[in-house]
């Protein structure tokens, strides 16, 4: 798979008279490289890819990764490099004759950039910024990645079923979420695709509330927003479930997102606006009366990257391609009370979707 | 403390005759508003700080983080952003009467700084690229950050040696990293400060090694590296052990690094060159014969981000000081054998240092 997609990048570059992509961003890395290491953080990049519009890709890294970059980037030749990325940059723009140098300008640091533009200035080399070059690419999955993605939601499913029967009013968020994080590795994922959330009552009032040592309250909605990584693929699901008898509020406000979720669902089908999918949930939790209450996008593609193109949002006009991945998560967060969302993944297809997600807990009530 | 070092920062600004200054790097923004949300990369931000020359200061968010952002950043105004950071800049760009305005050109996405050039174009405001402004603050450590430091070291060797005896060949580098991982939870730290590196034999090699299904093999060294967050403050340390008895030249290697940890350590006080305190560890590894097998630098300062400056390297130049905390690492990987690293934290002090790391497991053999 990965050379194919390296001879459809080199295509593209050749078209737009670009003689090398200097990628940056690291799951565009991974996507073409399968060299899965990470980054500390944007200033400690674990490597970059140089992709000539033809012959052999390369990818430069660091004596750290040396032998994970040799072992897992079978089409590419690793050059380490002593000095970081623009020492050997220097030395290879004359070596492959680049005079046209694309680079990811959506994810590269400005102070490094200037120090890139200043490299290519003294050897004439004309710099481009580019934005979403591979990204555009990977909003299309191909059969081996839908049937990857597949796998990941079914195995992050698995870990929920197995670790839901266990909660009681005794944990705490942390005790839930490590019980989760634990299975997803003991399961055979890499890990968790994003840091798992677990909030109980009032903390589900943050939709990116961070685990704490606050026990289950029993009655209101638990929200449970997990993901993994499997084989380099990630999963995202979110379950509200509730600790004993739900109150009529609870049921209430269940009710309206879960009406809202299957609505966003309904509307999904290649050629949908993504605008549209999110205002055919989100009109649904505004007529209840809680449109203030839903104050994120409806989903987002997931691939590599747990949040990826495309969003299903308010202002995005774009339209759903058959073979996207998206999910689609509306919610209601009442400051005080708590909140409820539901997420599931569906696969974009050429009359409507398909839902990844087989698991129903708590979903009816 | 954070009220001073607000002050502290106004005051460069007014020197510098710059009104207001952007802070965009996650790390800066915790320390200096408190407000501790992680980024789940650059290009998805949880927040921004703009720092007027005086008066209070702003954190910019989203709807997700509202509550978090007003329980945790006291001494600042909240603001929510509907429709991302630039159209909020466009509001109070004008409003706080922000003429010169500074940005983290080293934590600043080069497609986001065009926008912002053109916001402030628009607005006719002086737009100033600044590198570690904030970053140059954190390299000395107060007495309390001193004191969030040494516990974060003290719980991160607590959760080593109640780990360290259940270590068998039985565990893979998976179950021995998962034990030590939910160890630093149940103890009461926000979690890992970087992905915890165990690797037995061969993988040691790699000194960026990710832990994998690879049992524990006795008799060659096994690495652990590991560090925590307790109270937003990380710890570092690398352990590198042997199940069962080890052989002759795992002997040797140790006594060499552990030489080389020592010689570097003893080197550190204010005024040290960096680079010297490095050629101190160094120059015992090359003289035993394994120079090549060194390949990073001797260490790096640690704070509210587990790497930060001042970096002890071949290259560096710059001074130590008193109240810098650095990590002392040497290491020798010889590949398809494995690693020894051993590493501690120390404090720069006027006349030496202080060596926060009691644990002497396995150190001297």
């Amino acid at each position: 798979m990965t050379m194919h997609i390296i001879n459809a990048i080199q295509k593209r570059l050749k078209r737009r008279k670009i003689d090398a992509l200097l990628v940056s961003q690291p799951d565009n890395r991974f996507y073409l490289s399968n060299f899965s290491a990470r980054d500390h953080s944007i200033s400690e990049s674990s490597g970059y890819l140089l992709i000539p519009k033809s012959g052999t890709p390369l990818l430069l890294t660091d004596f750290r990764y040396q032998i994970q970059a040799e072992q897992e980037a079978g089409f590419f030749d690793v050059l380490i490099y002593k000095r970081g990325l623009f020492k050997i940059l220097e030395r290879l723009l004359p070596s492959l004759g680049i005079h046209t140098l694309a680079f990811e300008a959506h994810y590269f640091l400005f102070n490094q950039a200037e120090k890139l533009r200043h490299i290519c200035h003294k050897h004439l080399v004309n710099l481009l910024p580019t934005s979403n070059l591979v990204e555009r690419m990977r909003l299309i999955k191909t059969s081996h990645e839908i049937d990857l993605i597949k796998r990941s939601v079914q195995l992050n499913e698995h870990v929920f079923q197995e670790v839901y029967p266990s909660i009681c009013a005794n944990d705490t968020e942390i005790d839930v979420a490590l019980r989760l994080e634990n299975a997803m590795r003991a399961y055979g994922s890499e890990g968790p695709s994003f840091d798992t959330i677990v909030a109980t009552g009032p903390n589900g009032a943050k939709p990116h509330a961070v685990p704490s040592r606050t026990k289950i309250i029993p009655g209101v909605p638990l929200i449970i927003d997990m993901g993994l990584i499997l084989a380099g693929y990630c999963s995202d699901m979110t379950r509200s479930v509730v600790l004993g008898s739900p109150t009529p509020k609870t049921i209430n406000i269940f009710r309206i997102v879960r009406k809202a979720q299957l609505a966003g669902m309904e509307s999904i089908k290649a050629g949908a606006i993504c605008k549209d999918v999110d205002s055919a949930a989100r009109s649904i939790i505004s007529d209840a009366g809680f449109g203030a209450c839903f104050g994120h996008s409806l989903g987002h593609g997931v691939g590599v990257a747990v949040h990826e193109e495309p969003r299903l949002g308010p202002r995005c006009h774009k339209k759903l391609q058959s073979d996207m991945i998206v999910t689609v998560e509306p919610g209601i967060y009442i400051p005080d009370w708590g909140g409820v969302r539901l997420e599931n993944m569906v696969l974009v297809t050429r009359n409507g979707h398909q839902n990844f997600n087989k698991n129903l807990t708590f979903l009816d009530i």
